[in-house]
């Protein structure tokens, strides 16, 4: 059963692409909604380049501020993939060849293709325990509380599956959304009254612009769905008292 | 003249809807480029709840870092925007109702629409300087070196129009990419004895799985062109040697 304690992460986003603007991060969303459904609230995310220094201070600094950290990018085979070196330095271990990720590595290349750049992979700071990759072979590694993960979103993923059941959570939080097509401004008091009439659950509000219409997400969220459903039923009776134009209420994953 | 100094920016992203998943943040790509064409590198990104705490320790840890940190999300009219009033809490300044940009707000709502939810977004730290927004009237701000912006990517990407020719910059990044129809790790010592040879430009590999296919792109950059050109040359001519399958030479934005 899930227990009442609260479970945090953090994710920290590995690799000067992002940074550049070259390629748009799609893991936090993906990771965030994958933990979300396992009762786990992400409460952070930071985005650090290819910089020793500078991973192994965001790691130092979040895995001491969440339940779980989660790092996405380098580790690869090339000479800007150093996150393993700096997990190992982050906890003051070594970083020895493992031999079961060397195994793993050599049997899908061939002993003759096992190049010295891809028996870096198989570097594994001491005690990490391996993520399988089916992808790719290449896995990540769990370091107590810090989960290494590739950066491609194809084979992060196939890793959060590999570590599906092997992370404990907390009460799952429930979300549903409803959309008003009106300015967020119009309701915005309101929305405030909402969140004080309902300590329990979570009230926020979100605009947009879509052709030329601006409206606006309330979203609404708990652990405790009978407090979500009053919360909904209460905001859905004023909206229909000031007969304000709205979609249907949706369930968020 | 652009200077030879070094121009950094962070960029803090606020907004729980951003951590739980619901929203996948637009604006860092944006901005990056953004920042790229101005001579200005992105060093480091956060992402924060809606939580007073984590965005001041963010705010005063980021500004003191780079040259120029921007904030997305948070300055509209609900109880939950509180971004205002953490920048006004950060530099230890007032968060008084600023003249001009109440006096925008209520010529764009009438008088008699010009709500206290609506006025909340009139409130500016003391000594900001404001920000357009020809989208939804309600300015962003600067105070020093903290540019703060709305979340909303259309809005956003308007009040980077309004500081266009506004931040200084240094000397612009040019980056060329060249897609290798073979996986990274066949060519990994390869790039690395690329970086070694060509000390003044930056390489990155980037490996991608598309349709069961692995590929790699290198993108090669610097603000010397010339010395661009050079590690391009000296990467094809590496490329033809082995005669690796290859898609034709791009210039990154």
């Amino acid at each position: 059963m899930a227990s009442d304690r609260t479970y945090t992460a953090a994710l920290l986003i590995i690799g000067d692409e992002i940074l550049s603007g070259r390629t748009q991060d799609a893991n936090l969303p993906y990771l965030a909604q994958w933990l979300n459904a396992r009762g786990i609230q992400m409460v952070e995310a930071r985005v650090v380049p290819d910089d020793r220094d500078e991973i192994v201070h965001a790691v130092n600094t979040l895995r001491g501020k969440v339940t779980y950290l989660f790092t996405t990018g380098g580790i690869g085979p090339t000479h800007d993939d150093i996150t393993a070196a700096c997990i190992a330095d982050a906890f003051g271990v070594d970083l020895p060849i493992n031999r079961q990720a060397f195994a793993r590595l050599e049997a899908h290349y061939g002993a003759d293709n096992f190049t010295a750049a891809r028996q870096r992979m198989a570097r594994i700071p001491e005690g990490g325990e391996l993520i399988d990759n089916p992808v790719s072979v290449a896995p990540g590694f769990r370091v107590e509380n810090v989960y290494t993960l590739a950066g491609v979103p194809k084979i992060m993923q196939s890793m959060l599956d590999h570590l599906d059941g092997r992370i404990e959570g907390g009460r799952t939080v429930h979300s549903k959304a409803l959309t008003l097509h009106v300015p967020e401004s119009r309701l915005a008091g309101d929305i405030g009254a909402l969140q004080d009439r309902h300590p329990d659950v979570g009230v926020g509000s979100y605009p947009f612009f879509h052709q030329g219409e601006a409206g606006v997400q309330v979203v609404i969220r708990s652990p405790d769905e009978a407090a979500l459903e009053a919360a909904m039923d209460d905001l859905l009776h004023w909206v229909d008292d000031k007969a304000l134009p709205k979609g249907a209420v949706e369930t968020l994953a």
